[in-house]
């Protein structure tokens, strides 16, 4: 991501955008619930949606409405307290009778409508209370509603996470602003990662489905907690044009690598906080592999490593253990020379050509550039010149502390 | 296993073979720490190695040695407290070194020496220790040395672990005896998995090495802590012929068959006295798939359950969170049908069809279920007549204790 690019946090807006929260009392009493995200016309949409075989209704309903729209969306509707998976045809029903609802409030084709959930695995959600709410969430629609939608979607997250960025493209200003919720650490039936990316500059539908799919694999894709994943994982693009820039039409021109890395810098940061907010976590780690053959070798070295309960353990010790970190890179299932493998915490090299370093201070340096917040752990493979990193967080008593305990 | 096999703990002999234990000093002080067993004769030898790419020097000298020797072997040396792994052409040439020294004490072909290790990672064994006591353990040498064997050989165990059986070859009664250390829970450079078997039955070194590697496949690959593997995994078999029952020499004869359920029985109840001394394990959980169109779907699931930290803090907690071993299961690439899928903890359905089943005494019910110390997670995947099963542990307050302390 060029650093040219600045990503701001707080409250934005996007031209041809409006957004409103609301209270359904659907699970949580007393709190923002639910959130409807407009565009003034239809704004081409593109989607990226969890891999597990036991995929939540709302997913479902996204990918038939994304497919009969041509990739085209109205509006998205959203609520935080029951994920609606795990809930049968009743619950295909139930999420489908919620778009329907939002249509005809909008005057939209129910085929632009898209919906997203998240909390519990199991129960029904109770769309009526959503359908009651949709009145006051139209009247409330407003540019500046994207920090209340993104305090609505939050489930065990303990912060609102919202990015974007401004950039010029074909000669006109353009905003990508994106609200998130987190994942991972506490359990798949409460931590969905959820994302939605709102911009108003003109693409067509399969560019940003294409350019979606590469800042994904880049950002929301390389993040990881403890390797489970929900039901529910959501991340949807929304393009109105009302920027007038020249659409977007071919995804390898000089406009669409300028979209992309203004998505790419939004997605990342969003992704980040997504990690940062793990609960339990007390550090943010990055895992970075280079000097791989392939790319995909060094992403699963990197995956390995950062996925490794006794890497992460460690991290949260404030140990350099540079043998956990090569005992983890070993079983990735690439086939690297060990004997070419070199590893650093921060800027200190503790192993290299497969033997560790050693030396008294090495070990007190090591341990030194672990203190930190942010920490860096880098695997070069001596293999070739290709990288790829993840992002993760360490594994605390509270993390144990909030699984155990979380439903009791 | 056939149940008919009774398998024992504690002391037990294995005609043909002598074992000692002394203390070297290397590491550890005032304990025993290193463990001598002889065969009287050339033994058939077969071994399983770890798979990490970071293998330590005395697994590579094993894979040299049983190459070299055809398959036979006279002693096996261990040593606990450094594990001589990521220790270079040096670390090599002392594990070859120590090798040495013991075939020159017997009289007997260096190649028909392996050797073991297990400890801390990085530094190099000190070997002229080990050959320091070497008259002393050959001066010790009895067919009763086994339990002081398995005691020598523990690093993180809480307990040593001793298994055997016996049974009847080709009209001749045999015994199979054998012990192991623990995995995994702790840390890989402290917790390799070493499993040494010794047995009476002439059985010829192919065969030998056909049947552990299927014994292990249901064992000692089927048992798992936190999915972290060591540089020094090793299971060894030897299988000296003293008892005279007819040689075995087909895979697939009668007389294999028996003796694979010996092997495997005396295998099994070693690898699951290495899950329940997982340190700071509190639960034995049996993760068994069934129902699946291949027995490796079946175990693909089973093991991505068995290893999520979601599920195994929740079964610390008590917790009968079946959205969270459905959500391991549907990520562990395999296309099952998810509205064919059911889900018993012990023998309460909480989860059929896709769907959980509800009411308030179920839950109860599949909560009580998890209270005792051993518990059974069972999927049934709805698509055929494969299965497998997994053997782990919970995640608990110590399992984050433990190995974020370990080595300040």
């Amino acid at each position: 991501m060029p650093v040219t690019i600045q990503v701001h946090r707080g409250g934005f807006q996007v031209p041809g955008f409006r957004v409103a929260a609301a209270r359904s009392g659907m699970r949580y009493k007393d709190r923002l619930d639910c959130a409807l995200m407009v565009s003034d016309v239809p704004a081409s949409a593109a989607g990226i949606f969890t891999r597990n075989r036991f995929c939540a209704a709302p997913v479902m309903v996204c990918r038939e409405h994304l497919a009969a729209s041509a990739g085209t969306a109205r509006a998205v509707l959203v609520n935080a307290g029951i994920a609606n998976a795990c809930t049968g045809d009743e619950g295909l029903e139930r999420a489908r009778r919620s778009a329907r609802a939002v249509a005809r409030r909008l005057g939209v084709d129910p085929a632009r409508v898209l919906v997203a959930s998240t909390g519990v695995i199991g129960p029904q959600i109770r769309e009526e209370l959503l359908e009651a709410v949709l009145p006051d969430l139209a009247e409330h629609l407003a540019p500046e509603g994207w920090e209340d939608a993104a305090r609505a979607i939050m489930t065990t997250d303990t912060v609102p996470k919202t990015a974007w960025a401004k950039g010029i493209l074909g000669g006109k200003e353009v905003t990508v602003g994106g609200i998130a919720k987190g994942s991972g650490m506490i359990a798949p039936d409460m931590a969905t990662m959820l994302a939605f990316v709102a911009t108003d500059a003109a693409v067509s539908p399969d560019v940003l489905q294409a350019l979606l799919k590469e800042v994904s694999d880049r950002t929301f894709n390389r993040i990881t907690v403890d390797g489970d994943t929900s039901t529910n994982d959501t991340v949807l693009v929304l393009a109105s044009g009302a920027a007038g820039n020249p659409s977007i039409q071919d995804p390898h021109g000089p406009d669409a690598h300028d979209f992309l890395n203004l998505l790419e810098a939004v997605c990342a940061d969003l992704a980040r906080q997504i990690v940062r907010d793990g609960e339990g976590a007390t550090k943010f780690v990055t895992v970075r592999v280079r000097g791989a053959r392939t790319r995909d070798r060094a992403a699963r070295v990197a995956r390995t490593v950062a996925n490794s309960p006794l890497v992460k353990t460690a991290l949260f010790g404030q140990d350099a253990n540079w043998g956990r970190v090569v005992a983890a890179a070993g079983r990735a299932g690439v086939d690297f020379a060990p004997d070419r493998v070199s590893l650093r915490f921060g800027d200190v090299t503790v192993f290299e050509n497969g033997r560790p370093l050693s030396g008294p201070e090495l070990e007190e340096k090591a341990s030194a550039v672990l203190r930190p917040k942010e920490v860096e752990i880098a695997l070069d493979l001596g293999e070739g010149e290709e990288e790829d990193t993840y992002y993760t967080c360490d594994f605390s008593y509270d993390y144990v502390k909030i699984n155990a305990d979380y439903r009791s």
